[in-house]
């Protein structure tokens, strides 16, 4: 019934904890196929494809295969290239030479877009190519669907990481920061919220890139969590932006800001650090031309910089700030996984795979929910158009990605609402237990 | 057979993920004594105890008690404090007011010092105190014991984080830095080599502070491992020191080679930064009265700016990359828990509290290793001095802590030895599994 040819899967973007449950289940799935001739696995996505690198994928068995899926990070390798009209020509070129009929991408947004042109392209040339994508994203800022493989396993790393942070800052009270990833979208810093399990529990304030705040709207909150706890744990996205959707550390109203409270001097260090940056091939520049804050944890040390000199300025009192940026690890952390997130990342690999085995057809593996309690959860897989999952036929000026909804968004714009929990709840599976000694607040 | 009298119990440092276990060892085991007429908690340590700030433990059932010790951070609340001689009269004086006769401090080197003086000021004035110090820490560099309840949770967090990274870096590959916890000891710095599973694993490089290094040796050692590998994953200990013992960050040596290899700059943005310090309060100067950079990812950065700067220099061509520090998570994270760890932890508040309950005895528990491989561990706790544990009677010059072991490092002084791996793994118990897929190298 089907075309016989030969199968490849790429990974593209940043790793997930379950990127390679994917992976595995597009491998297991095809395994089953006669049709498929032979399973390639492009090594570093389409940089490897374009260069004619490939693994033969049915070299590894069953118990090999196993441990990469339980294995963060792609396993094919990964990489940042966004192919152009060009390069999207010679990925066709590459498919046609080794005689390629299924072709399997798993990544973000930007892979559901370049699929989508290497399935033009083929269709255009009369050649049979089977093109899929599969999700994965920590972010999890794709259209159509309810929610992407990778974000569940991240999310759960972001509550466990701030359920601890939470009982630290308890136990030595002072004002913590955590900067969450994410980019444009909050997803994952609303998961800190989870984090909550006894009254007055931390995060505080959860500051999502959705919203556009002020420094000193920032800071406010911040000084007011701090006077109603004795502390305050604070969630920031990495996206956390002006009124103007500008990020912070590109912020002109920022900068006005800084200067109106008399903090020159964080500007200073942000030029000094650009011309450290300088030196090592070029600094970023923001959008009005000045250096950007480099380095991972820029941010990070600019909020707790500002609120120090805030809190003094205002106390007259040093105050004990702390902050850190969560790092790679929310991405790619060994032995932290959702169950359901490990689950859903093969089911999506193998769902792609079945679907293209029916017939000459394309698109992206998306999830519906069907159920959703605490004790009753389903998510049954269907398969979107790789067109409406890119979004690249919207209109000029609309999102091609899919931010924290408003209804998740509560609490004057610095919280999420207890909707938000009720739907990501079941995407994280059980938390470990918090137990908590009533103590006399510490000032 | 014992004395009549109240048990106190606290807190002190900072906290680990098992802290609360050993809390909670105390009090279930003071539950089964009559001679305890009570048992109270200090509220943030010693600060709380010369406040007279109590918690009645009698107050938590059991489950109550089972989820504080599950939970990381300090339930009782902490402290910073490093009781004077003055204070300890007084926290004896305390005591005394409130019919004390048990007083058990879970903490560190400091503790087992400040416990020390309690005690000998209730002998002196003829009161039965029995004191002991019942140790926890991440940094494991507690003098007479095996190891440190505290250290195995955080090591395997450590573990795991650095098996994600290193998958991370295969994906997408670079030079990725983790700075670890650990202040002068390497225990929890050297704990990033059990990441290494398969051949090339990372860490490829781990930096101690045992051993003094040149920023230049730093730089060399990080391009070997990059030109070897084409990727490095690097393990620095955050007390990285030049061959003075002066750590990386105040170190007049690591100035001079700044400035030798034209990166002034570097140097420019530690005195930005300062200032930007000196408004919230004043900035931390180092041994030479310069000013430190600081803030939670200052070491990570500037080591990561140093290396671009190094690897354009040298190839004229921009390498990617990237430093985490490794956070607070490190001693605190939630549902990362080495179970031999917990156990332990729980032991040592027991067995504190059993010996104190046999006569007027004080100390501190250790933990003596007597059977070691993988499938068979075990350690028995055992009662050391106060004095041997604090170091106190140390001769001038001698260290007041335990330092990682020489026979544990080796590699040129940029690893660990195989001899550590066996020490550590049972401590930490099953990781997580970690499958590769061969890939031809990317350049």
């Amino acid at each position: 019934m089907s075309t016989k040819g030969k199968l490849v899967v790429g990974q593209s973007g940043g790793p997930t904890a379950v990127i390679n449950q994917s992976l595995v289940g597009v491998i297991q799935e095809a395994m089953k196929h006669e049709s498929v001739g032979g399973i390639l696995g492009m090594v570093h996505g389409v940089e490897g494809l374009l260069k004619e690198q490939f693994v033969d994928m049915r070299g590894l068995n069953a118990k090999q295969l196993e441990a990469v899926a339980a294995t963060p990070g792609a396993g094919l390798g990964s990489c940042r290239f966004k192919p152009k009209e060009e390069d999207c020509k010679n990925i066709f070129e590459v498919c046609r030479k080794h005689d390629i009929h299924y072709y399997f991408y798993i990544g973000g947004n930007d892979s559901a877009l370049s699929a989508g042109i290497v399935n033009k392209i083929a269709r255009a040339a009369g050649y049979e190519l089977r093109v899929f994508h599969v999700p994965k994203t920590i972010d999890n800022d794709l259209l159509v669907t309810d929610h992407c493989p990778g974000y569940g396993s991240a999310a759960k790393y972001v509550a466990q990481c701030f359920m601890g942070n939470d009982a630290d800052n308890r136990a030595l009270p002072g004002i913590k920061i955590d900067i969450v990833m994410g980019r444009n979208a909050g997803w994952l810093t609303a998961a800190a919220a989870l984090a909550r399990v006894n009254p007055g529990d931390g995060p505080h304030a959860v500051f999502l890139p959705e919203r556009g705040y002020t420094l000193k709207q920032f800071l406010e909150t911040v000084d007011a969590a701090y006077q109603k706890h004795g502390r305050a744990v604070i969630a920031v996205s990495e996206g956390i932006a002006d009124t103007d959707s500008n990020t912070f550390m590109e912020s002109e109203k920022v900068r006005a800001e800084l200067k109106e409270m008399g903090m020159d001097a964080i500007l200073d260090a942000f030029e000094a650090s650009g011309k450290v940056e300088d030196l090592s091939g070029g600094a970023k520049r923001d959008a009005f031309g000045h250096i950007q804050l480099s380095g991972s944890g820029a941010l990070a040390d600019f909020l707790a910089s500002a609120t120090k000199i805030y809190l003094y300025k205002k106390y007259q009192k040093k105050a004990r700030v702390r902050a850190d940026t969560l790092g790679y690890a929310q991405r790619s952390m060994a032995g932290v996984v959702s169950e359901t997130d490990a689950l859903e990342a093969r089911e999506a690999g193998v769902a792609a795979t079945r679907i293209a085995m029916l017939g000459d057809i394309d698109g992206s593996v998306c999830f519906r929910r069907l159920e959703s309690n605490f004790d009753k959860y389903f998510c049954e897989p269907f398969r979107a158009s790789l067109e409406d999952v890119s979004g690249v036929n919207f209109p000029a000026g609309m999102k091609q990605y899919r931010p924290l909804d408003d209804r998740f968004i509560g609490g004057n714009d610095v919280d999420v609402t207890p909707e938000f929990i009720d739907w990501v709840r079941p995407l994280i599976g059980d938390l470990p237990p918090k137990g908590v000694i009533e103590l006399p607040r510490k000032d």
